[in-house]
């Protein structure tokens, strides 16, 4: 393996355990290369959404046999639930990790919506870094209207799919297939209850109040521990690095006389975001990526199996 | 793949290219769930150095494989090179790097020696954190004489081997076994030319200086870059952390007037002791190992071939 990849689809089935699995299992049995590393079923939301990990090419056959799977098996015509959705399968992002572009998961996302148009004859719309259009990098955006206003929607021609037939599916509706940063959840917490010191921080930090831009940002008071939380969400690590936002977190409370008692990743982080720390701190004069002993593991078992 | 275990066996032959593939390729015939990370064959030392990656039974079975190969293949009667050795195979640390602690290669260690002596009658010594006396934790003091002088040695009761025989093994000598730490080559750049500055901190640092235990460290200038550098041996960097002696090396360098303009580590360094200075710096609550999402794919990649 080459590159690491996430993709994260999300179906719209979380009630009928049978299948969830059946789908699940159309994704994992269409390469031995992709790995299934979470899986959560919502009955609230009728929704699934899978973390699958591996190499593109690898992901865009696992992804299409996974549609295949889910159109044969969701009706949208009777489907009900609490969260927004186009289609039976709503949303596949590709998420570079290591080894891997933005432009490289743009490619594997037209790659996937042309195959899906051809073999399932589904409209696909391409989002986020994908989108062919400034309005059509919303999710929300594409959604609204829902699979239930679709057809209307898709007959202003402004609403023509980037892939494949100028009206829904009948019973699958229509595919949103994207790239996407990954995004990492990362809470520092001030040695203060005051939670208008986080929440001033948050707006010094976050990118519509004039900080960093690929940072969103919201003061919270933790009750129990009774301590302010800047709580942060970092939508390109590349970009913006967690120790750059720390370290204007930690000069921002100093003005008030606070100090930062801790932080918290949420989650699972990619290994870069927190070796760019190390590499910040450390003062090193190299990315220390290519000499980290697990990493030429990882190279090498992928080799073996591939 | 449960614990992951680095295995650095020594070998006294350097010239004969057919032979060193021949010894290493009965390692990995042994065991697919050991890979061969870096081999190193030097001529004048007549010497080749392999680096296994595996858990430890596998290593255990590539190990005694290689000895077996070995012990067929060289001649220490007629064996010379300018690398002090004592056997054959001369000497296989075990060195933990994930999941696995100094004891779990301490038992590794003793079931490699026990197995090396009943398979092929080969005395063996254990060395380093596996040693049964203070005065056998060091490989110099184990391998003087060499494997000239080692018939006589061996006559000595108090060098009676810890497996096998009392005697040499007539062409294959002894070998070695034991468990060490990893070994993290890291060199902090001064900014300044003045040897004399360097020199003082690599003595505070160090432990015979009184600086810390499990640093070894000198000075050296770079003539190319005109830089006094501290270079420094961190043999257990989970006790003595790279980030503990990089702000130690901060604030003596300060005393004198000089910053740090930049640090480098020197070959392989195991995902932890970067992670550890991320987590210091950034203030984490907890280890953040367990959310690293290439550590969730190595670990599926492992249980999917074991």
């Amino acid at each position: 393996m080459k590159s690491l990849i996430e993709c994260v689809p999300n179906i719209s089935e979380g009630r009928r355990a049978e299948v969830v699995a059946a789908i699940r299992d159309a994704a994992l049995g269409a390469s031995r290369d992709v790995l299934l590393l979470d899986s959560t079923s919502d009955p609230d939301h009728n929704r699934s959404v899978f973390t699958f990990l591996g190499d593109g090419p690898a992901l865009v056959d696992a992804m299409t046999a996974m549609v295949g799977a889910a159109v044969d098996r969701i009706d949208l015509r009777t489907h009900r639930g609490a969260h927004p959705r186009l289609g039976a399968v709503d949303v596949v992002p590709f998420v570079p990790v290591r080894g891997a572009s933005a432009a490289d998961c743009v490619r594997l996302a037209k790659e996937l919506g042309a195959r899906l148009a051809e073999r399932f004859s589904l409209p696909v719309f391409l989002y986020e870094d994908a989108a062919t259009s400034e309005e059509r990098r919303n999710l929300a955006t594409i959604r609204k209207g829902e699979f239930e206003g679709l057809g209307e929607k898709m007959a202003d021609p402004a609403w023509r799919p980037d892939f494949g037939p100028g009206e829904p599916h009948p019973t699958a509706g229509a595919t949103v297939v994207g790239a996407r940063t990954f995004l990492v959840a990362y809470n520092i917490n001030l040695g203060t209850s005051d939670k208008a010191i986080a929440d001033r921080i948050a707006k010094a930090i976050r990118h519509i109040g004039g900080g960093y831009r690929y940072v969103k940002a919201m003061g919270v008071l933790l009750e129990d521990r009774k301590l302010a939380q800047v709580s942060i969400n970092m939508t390109n690590f590349e970009r913006t690095p967690l120790h750059r936002v720390f370290e204007t977190v930690r000069s921002e409370a100093e003005r008030h006389g606070v100090s930062i008692v801790g932080s918290e990743i949420v989650g699972l982080v990619p290994q870069g975001a927190l070796l760019a720390a190390a590499e910040h701190y450390l003062r090193l004069e190299a990315d220390p990526g290519g000499q980290v002993l697990e990493n030429k593991l990882l190279d090498l078992a992928f080799q073996r199996n591939g």
